[in-house]
């Protein structure tokens, strides 16, 4: 079991020290990183205390550089649950002027999705991709908003910016997941049945923490 | 990997073959759930699909039965993030009269946690435990939170009515969990390094949609 620290740690020591655990047991496990992905990799380890992360994390070529200059160009990003969003850093994103949403607790939406039998996640998705613009979206519940974003792009009805997709769940999840990343799409996606709207919002704020280290 | 259906499930048909899903595996490995703690593991499996929480969930004596109850008569809550906050369910919260407040983006938590040296979580559960008043502590990210309770409850200054037990982590997360265990009070809590905010809202939401059914 850890050792007691008896004192109060301040948050950024805990996250140190947690971060130099994180990198020892996998390098006790013999697992390297690729450098470009290591800090997505490790803060979604630091957010679960789950390694198997370190195994399931698929990134699109160049797409951590990518979501920088997206970042840094202040596109704004979308959510398939209020949870992500409340777990990224806004402060992060306003500094770069990025918009955020979340519209899974509109009325409107509850109503078109009653209206349409589409999920509040897949009539969440469209309201933002019928605006045109380009988008970052963040998921972390729902494989309906995956399915839905493929959709739209297969038609050529909108183009995202940018996904991260890491649903969690036992039915259609990883199917959404891999029908992204054969899409050819910028994206980060976690294959496999794990991910959580923490995870998502885990490979946002590692993310934008790395541009706020490299100014 | 998971069968694609193309056609769009609803949301509850999803949820009712999840749980079937993970039923199934869980008696494929042949683990039994104690009847009274089946749905809170199984909603912990349903939001992280990790197995891990069929063997790590404490439960203290009668502790879903009491959660209940504290409910059921309108015992307010308090988490120590935005994100566990965002996830429980406030309309079934609602029905029983239970107030909910996270106080971690107060700004004059901020200012004491600065002037004091303590965490912002630990903070907000001090400002909360002098009240007086019993409340229902749900904590998945600051041990700090956890220990602080601990000391009040200790030194005869608060009694929390019950304690849900989830912060995730590599640093004091799992001492901090025992030292609930040990003090005897109402809590369920996840031992180990793995929880998350997720985690803390699907116990409680678990519980919560329990009542639900019951009525």
């Amino acid at each position: 079991m850890q050792e007691m620290k008896t004192e109060y740690l301040k948050p950024e020591e805990i996250e140190k020290r947690s971060f130099e655990i994180i990198s020892k047991e996998l390098d006790d496990m013999g697992i390297t990183l690729e450098e470009g992905h290591e800090r997505v990799i490790k803060r979604c380890i630091h957010t679960t205390a789950d390694f198997d992360y370190a195994g399931t994390m698929y990134f699109s070529e160049n797409a951590v550089s990518i979501l920088k200059e997206l970042i840094k160009n202040g596109t704004g990003i979308v959510t398939d649950t209020q949870m992500a969003l409340s777990g990224i850093n806004k402060r992060e994103l306003e500094k770069y002027g990025c918009s955020y949403v979340c519209h899974m607790s509109d009325e409107n939406v509850a109503r078109i999705a009653k209206e349409t039998g589409k999920t509040r996640a897949a009539v969440s998705m469209e309201l933002e991709m019928e605006k045109g613009l380009p988008l970052i979206f963040i998921t972390g519940n729902a494989p309906t908003a995956l399915m839905t974003i493929y959709d739209h792009f297969m038609k050529g009805l909108y183009t995202p910016a940018f996904i991260i997709g890491a649903p969690v769940g036992f039915v259609n999840v990883e199917a959404a997941k891999e029908m992204i990343i054969k899409t050819g799409l910028p994206c980060i996606v976690n294959r496999g049945r794990k991910g959580g709207s923490n995870v998502a919002a885990a490979i946002m704020n590692a993310v934008l923490y790395e541009i706020r280290e490299n100014i």
